[in-house]
């Protein structure tokens, strides 16, 4: 058959639980949780149109023309500027999305075999990413604070080598939390020390909620790669991100996204740019996404409060789009939940999701981006079935 | 040293030639035969301004949200209705450029050491996309009507096995020749007899000046992975490709694209989606390109004829972008034809860019599309006083 001719990596690649599971769970009468999708009523449709027709009519053929390897100048000037810490245009590329900039890391750092460290539970395209390059990933426990770094502090003294570990250190997906700065100095540290590069992934950084904003690790770190993208507060629909690298991996992080796509489209950056550079607009659209988002993470802590209580322990964000719950009961996978839920026409995404393992955890996360206001108590209340109905019938 | 890091791909990677090269003939005195680029006065900049306005306001926000992996489904209905012979939407994916389509099927059919069968020379961005998956790659020589099949047919009989056979059939890059039906028919029999999987590029292939169009390899066996791009006929900078593959090979493709940046920009889909659709403005398009397209490859040929006479043998294409040159004199290397040509600001490729083993080979490739009509005969002129540069100079 044609299949032997698959590589080992396609071989061994699982597709996305989530991207299966969200068939499932379009169609229309679903209450789903299970997304990871901005609010699309939320999206700048008319800022984004009006700016790009004054690209098209000022800037013409360049913008559709073919660009540099590394992005557009002005969006790399713009995106270094408002990262600080040391950023620069010259180590700065625009990528297809920070899904790319993962990929990018990966092919450039890892060998297979090699070890990567990453929070447990983590981003799963992250995992999938990683999976190209074959990599042993090893997944540190995590809690409201992110990656206990106190663990990966022993594992390395028990002589664990990693070549990078992966954190994403605001609101992280899947569990939304937040590492604060003791621990986003203590593994730079640790990079330093041991010799690992930090890819540090923020693409929630601008959804904050409540408290202050903290440095990026690379203010404690210049091995860190840092990865960014205009897809949770512009438009995900125009795959544009960024990374910003040490000067000594840069060169080959341009070769590889080089055979990657040659470029992001050139169009795109320059609406990014604009968007970003249009700062009143800006702090004012960000205003609404943050008020927003914080309105309907409250509705769902509320309503999961109501209607599940104790049977759900959730962890409560200080931004970004995810509540990450833990079932009560340890017989009941979320994985059975689920099934139940897809019942009632409400769904979420197990945490086995995002382990490398695979293996049932008996936690879910949860989107509260794009539900309505008024569909949060339902939702609820749907969940809450579905778990009565996992209940064991009574024995007699 | 942190570059110790560096994976193994990494550090054997090599940067563009021509990417560099294109630093040093971007100066506006340069008469630069060296891109690959579209004609920039012939990039549609109205229309696409029509058509991202309508999008946005009709589609709205759905046209910046994030879309399927393999791409939206009007796209891929369109493309495989225009390509034809049993392609399908169903195994088609939007890839970002074709470029993404040769990383992705690299990464989904080779592990590092299997053979994959080049036409030698054949188009770097290949080179560059096989390198990270580590194949070795085996050039099979070419003339006018592309890869000499028969040639492929003895290395097969004495026993090369190959997964992958990659050529562009139409007005290749860099040669300019074009397969004809017969060798696609003896290729695609190759294919089936041996069992590996033909990667055909025509990214030129609306760009014919004389003849007919000729069927896809496809046509002639299923073994075969086509990869298209908008590219070089409405814009490279909305970076937008797609490929159709066989039903085995589809669903590990879609997990590595996802992988790879989850999807392709769905705003850039649906515009070039639109301008496929506009038939009439399309046909009307692609009309004023060929046309002019086809005067400056003859405004080139006269201009290296009048000028370099025999001292360079040229191959006329019947399409694209491209002309071949070789040096008649077989002590000069393309590269100090090319020091000597800088000296004289007019530019070319040499022809060891296009080689896996990167030898000199002298000979050039010639870009006619972005030169205007009245500078070629100019451009000729200072390749000549290059190559009387590059003349030994007289005994005694």
């Amino acid at each position: 058959m044609s299949e032997t001719l698959l590589s080992l990596r396609a071989r061994t690649a699982r597709s996305s639980a989530v991207r299966d599971l969200l068939r499932l769970t379009e169609l229309p009468h679903v209450l789903s949780l299970a997304g990871g999708l901005p609010a699309p009523e939320l999206l700048p449709v008319a800022k984004i149109a009006t700016v790009t027709a004054v690209i098209l009519d000022t800037v013409g053929a360049a913008a559709l023309q073919y660009g540099p390897t590394e992005g557009v100048r002005i969006l790399r000037e713009t995106v270094a500027r408002r990262l600080g810490y040391g950023a620069t245009a010259e180590h700065t590329i625009i990528t297809t999305g920070s899904q790319q900039g993962l990929d990018l890391v990966a092919r450039t750092l890892l060998d297979p075999g090699d070890v990567v460290v990453t929070e447990l539970p983590t981003y799963l395209g992250a995992l999938g990413a990683l999976h190209w390059a074959g990599p042993q990933v090893v997944g540190v426990e995590t809690d409201v604070d992110g990656m206990r770094t106190d663990q990966l502090e022993a594992r390395l003294a028990a002589g664990l080598r990693p070549k990078m570990a992966y954190v994403v250190t605001d609101f992280a997906n899947p569990t939304g939390g937040t590492m604060p700065a003791e621990r986003r100095r203590h593994l730079a540290e640790l990079a330093d020390r041991y010799e690992f590069v930090i890819v540090e992934d923020s693409p929630y950084g601008m959804l904050r909620f409540t408290g202050e904003t903290l440095p990026p690790v690379r203010r404690w770190s210049e091995r860190t790669v840092t990865l960014g993208t205009a897809s949770k507060i512009l438009s995900p629909g125009l795959r544009v991100g960024w990374m910003t690298s040490p000067g000594w991996l840069h060169p080959s992080l341009v070769v590889a996204k080089q055979s990657s796509d040659l470029h992001t489209s050139t169009l795109n950056q320059r609406i990014i740019d604009a968007l970003l550079n249009d700062e009143a607009w800006l702090d004012a659209h960000v205003a609404v996404l943050v008020r927003t988002y914080a309105r309907r993470a409250e509705l769902l802590l509320d309503s999961l409060d109501h209607h599940l209580g104790d049977s759900l322990q959730v962890q409560r964000p200080s931004g970004g789009m995810f509540v990450w719950g833990r079932l009560a009961d340890p017989a009941l996978t979320a994985e059975r939940f689920l099934a139940a839920g897809i019942e009632q026409d409400v769904a979420f995404v197990p945490g086995s999701a995002f382990r490398p393992d695979g293996e049932p955890d008996g936690c879910l996360r949860m989107c509260f981006t794009t539900l309505a206001d008024e569909q949060f108590d339902e939702a609820g209340a749907r969940l809450a079935r579905a778990l009565a109905s996992c209940a064991p019938a009574p024995v007699g």
